[in-house]
């Protein structure tokens, strides 16, 4: 059965057991589409509205980016999942020869680079969701104001754990190229979207009074 | 049937539909409990090696308090829909006499109370949830130190996320003293719950390297 399948407490017990998956990376994606839906939601709330109606366009569009990208961070969890399974093979390789350790540092360096995907797609995706709530903020329904608070709330919470799960393998990698331009993508795309996230938090505050 | 029984993608489904329930409440808990359930599989990662030998006892007691906590913070998924279901019906309570608008007052000042309760519980476990993070990681397995850090990012997302929950509500309460004294309790149970949560993410991300 697919993680995703998983009932909500099945899903949070399978994560509190010693079991590698879901782990840090498959928690990261549930959230990021949780706090997806929310926008979602708001733009459900929204749409319709007579005093709302000068944003009805800019709505019908987030909601349909919203409902892609909401899916996708449901696909990642067990996408991730899969990745990681190479890898967590791949640390049990014997090393007692030197044939082996060669072999064994290989496959590892090949299988770091297949694991560490998921956690970039789930910080790209998230930041993208991001920015659809700070459209939000500003043209979905005053009634949910809060939900997109909530929503930046766990991407931002999302997308900082898909970049725990970035590091904690890009430290592993031995190929300083790869691991350079990676780093050079996705640190300032860490920092828009937690900038992002710190001012709807704080405009929805502002708003709330 | 309970909304922690459904599906992660059903629950993800129903938050993006215009459905009250759930809602950024509902998604907290669910955020809170993840988050939560990380810490548990660091335990769960740690007991019984001979590295983290002086721990084992402490770590026995973080996994049962763990365990207690997420099982609280998935009952108040639905505790929290349920507790949201008489407001919103107070909401459409007629308004056209005196004697309308002085009941539909007085029933919405009840169930702002109960509706209150849910967030409120909320922020406490996650905060409490979030001391045991902070024990681990110091004690728990240097393998799954990416995991306390993406727990306490979803737990922070989830205690804040309540309290947007809390300002919503608390802003229509009449009661004066009932507010002032949930604003004197919570405000410092938050901001301690911050500050460790952005410690705790610091010292991972150093330990990483």
């Amino acid at each position: 059965m697919k993680l995703v399948q998983a009932s909500c407490v099945g899903f949070v017990d399978e994560t509190f057991s010693k079991a590698p998956v879901p782990g840090g990376g498959g928690v990261a994606a549930l959230a990021g589409a949780l706090g997806t839906a929310l926008g979602g939601m708001v733009c459900n709330l929204t749409t319709g509205k007579k005093k709302y109606a000068q944003y009805e366009e800019d709505i019908q569009r987030i909601m349909n980016e919203a409902e892609a990208l909401k899916n996708r961070l449901l696909e990642l969890i067990d996408e991730d999942a899969q990745n990681f399974f190479p890898l967590s093979k791949a640390y049990g390789l014997p090393k007692n020869t030197e044939e082996e350790k060669k072999i064994k540092e290989e496959t590892l360096q090949k299988c770091l680079k297949v694991a560490i995907q998921g956690p970039v797609d789930i910080m790209k995706v998230c930041h993208d969701a991001i920015k659809l709530q700070e459209e939000l903020v500003d043209k979905g329904s005053m009634l949910a104001i809060s939900d997109v608070g909530c929503g930046v709330l766990l991407l931002k919470g999302a997308m900082q754990s898909g970049w725990l799960n970035v590091v904690v393998n890009l430290n592993s990698i031995t190929d300083e190229k790869y691991v350079a331009d990676l780093r050079a993508e996705l640190v300032p795309l860490m920092d828009e979207g937690c900038r992002i996230c710190d001012e709807v938090y704080e405009k929805v505050l502002a708003k709330l009074g």
